[in-house]
């Protein structure tokens, strides 16, 4: 046994509350190492005749990485509160995990065995309900559409007539979205992502001037409220997006600070190393990056901290939106996301707090800051599978069971899984133009835990490199707009959205992962349900049994629909062309192991 | 290379701000696996030539457990930011340990590093800066001394003639203590923890009746206000202990539950299952342990919470106590926590919140919630080796060097080291009555980083077991008291004062662990001080080099100070004697590795 290889801690995602009753206790061992593992619990007060009544239960190998197998298991502990330790049994030995280290008997100290003190509701990570349930569409409001040319910027280049420039306009507003929304409600989308409208100079909007203000190339705030409640009437959702890591250039309080400089009373909103402050050749200020017209704000000062929480407040209580995703959020304090969560939460308590945090972020998912991050360990595999082809299966399996023992499963379940984004080259693009490997991206992600975000204009074929390339005006023409494909990703929204297994209400695990044909075999299962898919990631037809048998109900994509059509799988292989996958459902069986 | 075992994950332990400029960052690995380890990190924008900018860091093995070694160093970003990776080679290969898993080459995605997005200050674990310095000494007030028999309770016994129970009365109180604080003061202690001194019917006060009144058995609110002014004078601290976790049962709350049950209005106070309540033949409501009298507080009600909170405000602001002890701190909501420390060092800035945890803490100690936690890993360690001798040399060497490794260095500089309680036995009945292994866990507590607490009448060798017996009345008589053990006691003390590399002015590591002698050998050492302690845990003479020579001053214990006198270890073997140590000291010497 590989004993320096086994790991848990308490409080994060090996040991959290699943919900006011469960917690989730994880593991992590060697792969391959244990042959069993048990969770060895009880109640940290219950003694019986001077001796610690414990109880065991089996764990289940949730999921393997090249070098890891994650253990894991649920407890619903009657007094909420547990203290525990792991029996770990290999073809050797057994031995007992503890906090206190390995020992080879049960240690009769109760002080030597993890803790889970007591599951106090107030700490029971919470997002909203309606997040796991939801499907989003992101939106750059000056490319979507232009509903209102009244309201063009001086300048607005016809629509689409030309390449996108890092500083050109096209018009997109907050009407040509109104005007839109039928789309949106066809492909079966409820939540849409707006990167920034308020005011500013660029096209972006990312270089803030007034964050109380819709910047008027979008319409105002009349054309907003109107938006938000067209959607809502939708059962669509609003989210917006909001800088607080820094201002834009124009950002009065910092114009102040260069105009006035050690008088301004605006000179601790930043974090200024000297006087005078200057932009060139080099900023002496804090900056995003090192960038001199992106000055980072001091969330840290009072009078900072009441202005961008008063802007969290006032977009919910004004507009009623939904959610708010916060730029560069792992910059900020941690303490200020804190009060920005009790603010909103106050105002709204189901609204949705999104951090773009692109490396691991457990340190804020743990209840007190965000409700999700921007799942980028996510994207990157996936991109770097189907789109790219420039990883092997079984990369791609390890990166994606990491990306799910890396959180807590509720946390998993409002993860927010893009694809790509306005910072990336569109997923056509990333696929080399290929749509049968965008289709695969799209039903990996459209089947998967958390909840997928869709970038306008992908679900019919645009094309597009890194920004400004990616950013081009949406294809309104009929005949510019790939069909197949928004017919394809719309019943693949169907069919997560009738059926729980394919989303949130299903759990994931590969099944089987082959480097040299370059399949992969993964399983959504729940108590009732149990699906399985078997995707070919290359560009030759490949044919094998996917150790499936038996009668399954295949989903094939006919008519526009995912049709079920009866199938025993016996004794001659299945086929899988170039790109192709194949989805099998066992219903009403139980899944074992 | 058993790349299974290596850990690293930002945010606890592993990486931290030490303070508002350095980060901390820590790699575990099986234990003498590496032959290096070398930190590769870089502020995550600077680029040249589309390169990515890092440097390289040697990091030092600062310290081994029987399975793991732990490798440190510190990096202060200059933009406080940074991406990072450990390279890592033992003698076949070279390889990177990323966020994303193992590499053989540097992964050139930046995204693959581990990332410390920005050292924000309000995010720094800030305690206050007085305790690293303090000593501090525990007082059970009803057992310290009787300076005021006019607040007796009925049925005072006279002082220290019958045996405690748990039930009976001695009539300590404050004027006892302010009439003692010069003992205090002679001793050299600088901070004082009481337990419970509000209103409540026990002797030990746990019961809480009503927190905001003083027990009338020790005095009023003005004896305690000259009792924080005599303590101030002298430059000592106090503490008090609060138990917010629970009420007593004679908490009017929750007697107006008992009376009044579906009808009260203090029904949300508490967690009820179901009405009626009841208390027989088991509560049905949420306990301390399964203890009917002691209602478990809904400290997620806004009223509860509020009261708690002023609480905690108010004997700050009318009496100047200088910390909270908060009981049973793992079970009350980290929410509530977060609460508390606002509203505590929103009146005294440099207050001190500890937190009684017996288990891993790290949740509690990010910043945000404790300043410190009891720190029974140290307690249990010690004990166990010195008093009971019932641990091997190398399994204390290994559980300290493990509790040295599970918190960052500025938690450990500020938690609180007990060696016993008035939950625990003396540490003179923990030793068998033997005087000398209590010297050794005096040496070792006063040697070692954090800060030490003195459990009353322990440093004039009064014994006594498990609760009651442990809390017997404070021996006054002189011809009671160990006045040697005293003396010694005094002048660890005084050289923990007067020389910061004995206290928190210096890092501590095991040199030497020998398990057939018995024998410890450690050593703290900073920039220009090195200090050598070789300890002789056996009843029997020990003799060795303990890797020893060259000139030194030794630290003896005579004339009641340790006196400075010149020694030359050459080839002549050092000599302990049953349960003796030594001190060598290399002044002006910066240590090797």
């Amino acid at each position: 046994m590989i004993k320096e290889a086994i790991f848990h801690r308490p409080k994060n995602n090996f040991a959290y509350a699943y919900d006011d009753n469960t917690l989730h206790i994880v593991l992590k061992a060697k792969k391959d190492d244990m042959k069993s593992v048990e969770l060895v619990f009880g109640d940290p007060y219950e003694w019986k005749n001077e001796q610690w009544q414990t109880n065991t239960r089996n764990m289940k190998k949730s999921g393997s990485t090249s070098l890891h197998d994650y253990w894991s298991t649920e407890v619903k502990p009657q007094f909420h509160r547990t203290r525990y330790a792991f029996r770990c049994t290999d073809n050797v030995e057994t031995c007992f995990y503890t906090e206190r280290g390995i020992f080879s008997d049960p240690p009769s100290e109760i002080s030597n065995y993890f803790c889970f003190p007591y599951l106090n509701k107030a700490d029971v990570f919470n997002a909203p309900s309606w997040v796991k349930d939801t499907i989003w569409y992101q939106i750059f409001p000056e490319r979507f559409a232009n509903g209102d040319p009244s309201n063009d910027p001086k300048g607005t280049l016809p629509w689409g007539e030309v390449k996108p420039t890092p500083t050109n306009f096209f018009g997109g507003d907050f009407q040509g979205v109104m005007d839109h929304l039928d789309h949106l409600v066809n492909l079966g989308i409820n939540g849409i992502y707006f990167t920034p409208i308020f005011k500013a100079h660029s096209n972006h909007k990312y270089d803030t001037i007034d964050y109380m203000e819709i910047d008027p190339q979008f319409g105002d705030k009349e054309t907003f409220r109107r938006l938000v409640k067209a959607c809502h009437k939708r059962g669509i959702r609003v989210m917006l997006d909001a800088v607080f890591n820094h201002s834009g250039y124009y950002f009065p309080p910092f114009q102040d600070v260069l105009e006035n400089q050690e008088k301004s009373r605006y000179k601790k909103w930043f974090h200024l190393w000297d006087f005078p402050v200057k932009t060139n050749p080099a900023p002496n200020y804090d900056t995003f990056g090192f960038v001199s017209s992106m000055p980072k704000l001091n969330t840290e000062n009072p009078e900072v901290k009441q202005y961008l929480l008063d802007v969290g407040r006032y977009w919910i209580e004004e507009f009623d939106i939904d959610g708010w995703r916060l730029d560069v959020a792992n910059e900020v304090d941690h303490a200020f996301w804190r009060e920005f969560r009790k603010v909103v939460k106050s105002v709204k308590p189901d609204a949705y707090i999104l951090g773009e945090i692109w490396h691991d972020a457990m340190p804020w998912l743990l209840g007190d800051q965000f409700d999700a991050v921007m799942n980028y360990p996510f994207t990157n595999g996936a991109i770097d599978f189907f789109a790219k082809q420039e990883m092997k299966a079984s990369t791609f399996a390890n990166s994606i069971t990491e990306v799910l023992h890396m959180y807590p499963a509720n946390v998993n379940e409002v993860a927010f899984n893009l694809l790509d984004s306005h910072d990336t080259p569109r997923i056509l693009t990333l696929a080399d133009g290929n749509v049968d490997r965008v289709r695969l991206l799209y039903l990996f992600q459209l089947t998967f835990i958390g909840t997928p975000c869709i970038y306008y204009g992908d679900e019919i074929g645009m094309a597009g490199g890194q920004d400004p390339g990616c950013r081009a005006c949406m294809i309104w023409e009929e005949d510019g707009q790939n069909h197949d494909l928004f017919q394809f990703v719309k019943a693949l929204i169907a069919l997560r959205k009738s059926h729980p297994v394919y989303a949130n209400g299903g759990s994931f695990r590969f099944l089987d992962v082959d480097d040299a044909k370059n399949t992969i075999v993964f399983e959504k299962y729940n108590k009732s349900n149990h699906v399985i898919v078997a995707v070919n990631n290359s560009p030759k037809q490949v044919t094998g049994s996917f150790g499936l048998s038996g009668k399954f109900d295949e989903r094939i994509f006919s008519g526009n629909v995912f049709k079920k059509s009866p199938i025993e799988i016996g004794e001659s292989p299945i086929k899988l062309g170039p790109y192709k996958f194949r989805i099998f459902e066992k219903v009403g069986k139980k899944m074992n192991g």
